[in-house]
């Protein structure tokens, strides 16, 4: 498989970056992944101007020209790794750059910063999608400013391989008595017909898929409001449900030992995974057919 | 100048990882640094400790051999780049090692941690240390795990980087209205001779050189507290100090426009200064000629 690397590419087993390199030394970057379904990007533009902001946020200046080059990079690669038929993910990673001597400050003259693309095969969850997750809620530990997509995902990474281990397929992050999202998705409840979801401010990292359920229930004419689902009013949900680009619409219904409702997914999901699965399968051929 | 790198030394220049190491992906790993004064490790054995601790606290096993093997590595690493007689400093980082594809939980099987050592010549803060240092003060963004020294170190980075934009030497660090510690070192109060510092919880690293500061406290028979400064009270504070294992004993002269009593290193400060350097320069000669 090929990846690409600061303008080459390269065998995946060949691609190398150096040891004062700020993403390994710092966790000093920011990362984008974005879903392809038979060649067709879902939401592409959103998450390039996600992208763009998160790297704005931390002051990496990859400079327009390169930016700009990058959705030619991943089509290529994508061409290149044979993933224009199935299912696949793009993932992107820029960091700051390579520099020494180690400094916390920023390198002076700014180095290059270093652009690392790969795209792989995927297979949708489509046995959680269809029976739920079982989840367990966890402390939200991370930092305050979770609305940019760093590599600083340690906090993430310990959350999830608890989850694991205790059997649950993901985690709910409670800060100050409320649900903030999952370490890999937002998180939406259904109450009364009426959706809740954690504002989009720095606790969590505003989803495109977030942003799509938004638009998904204006077209069902649900009532969606960002207002934050509190931990003690869990077992009083009706329904609950995580969103991510590779996660898509999946039904929770299990929070530690609390059923969501009868334990099993409930309709408003049910819709909103319905019209997800056209937008992502169907509209997206159709954009994929237009161009 | 040579590196450590997974059983190999070789050029800096020449000492790559993979993309897809999880130091690199992932920030998933804890570093160490420990400071060389003329081929003698300071506090060599505390280092090594709070290494092994932080790899437990996440999970990362090396291996005993593999972890008794560092000193062993480092100081033919010092030799090798002819850092003997001077000062230096080393730089230890252990990730959780390359695995591929991409998941949040841990490989499996587990793979081996990728290990990397530097060694670099180490010029002392000297006219920081006699003339003091400004700060400013920002709000505390961590993660609420910052007991473990990971190097997820982007929070850090762009504190330092918004101090040195503001001429400013490093940055005073307030969560919940209280000083917790700087980027890159713990800080000291004196208030009518007593000294003040924030308790070695999770809210902060708890620095080796911290630890030295109680003990020279305890021989200057100064009472020491760990107590939260809070930042109302940073006007009526006589004394403030950094430690570090390179920032060594630091005055602080000014928070923001309020300057640190008359804004110059008080009497305390320089006691405790002038004890560190004789146990980093002096006892430390003598526990390298008695090794």
């Amino acid at each position: 498989m090929e990846v690409y690397l600061n303008g080459q590419f390269q065998g995946l087993n060949k691609a190398f970056i150096s040891v004062t390199d700020r993403g390994f030394i710092f966790g000093d970057g920011i990362y984008e992944v974005i879903r392809v379904v038979q060649g067709s990007l879902f939401r592409e533009k959103d998450h390039l101007e996600r992208l763009k902001e998160g790297l704005e946020g931390i002051g990496i200046h990859p400079g327009e020209a390169k930016f700009e080059h990058l959705p030619e990079i991943y089509r290529h690669l994508l061409k290149r790794n044979d993933m224009m038929e199935d299912e696949a993910v793009i993932y992107i990673q820029i960091t700051r750059g390579a520099s020494w001597p180690r400094t916390h400050t920023y390198p002076e003259p700014a180095v290059s910063p270093t652009v690392y693309i790969n795209t792989s095969t995927f297979t949708p969850y489509t046995k959680l999608h269809s029976k739920g997750a079982k989840t367990i809620t966890e402390n939200d530990v991370r930092w305050t400013r979770c609305n940019l997509k760093t590599t600083q995902l340690l906090p993430n990474i310990l959350s999830r391989e608890r989850a694991k281990k205790a059997g649950a397929d993901n985690v709910i992050l409670i800060r100050d008595g409320v649900i903030t999202e999952s370490p890999n998705a937002n998180i939406f409840a259904v109450k009364n017909g009426i959706l809740y979801t954690y504002p989009a401010i720095n606790y969590i990292l505003s989803g495109i898929t977030r942003k799509v359920t938004f638009e998904i229930a204006g077209q069902l004419q649900l009532q969606a409001i960002e207002k934050p689902i509190s931990e003690h009013d869990i077992h009083n949900l009706d329904e609950l449900f995580l969103t991510g680009s590779t996660t898509d619409i999946m039904p929770i219904t299990m929070v530690n030992d609390i059923k969501i409702s009868n334990g099993k997914p409930g309709p408003v999901t049910r819709k909103i995974q319905q019209v997800y699965n056209e937008m992502l399968y169907e509209q997206n051929r159709d954009n994929h057919e237009s161009e």
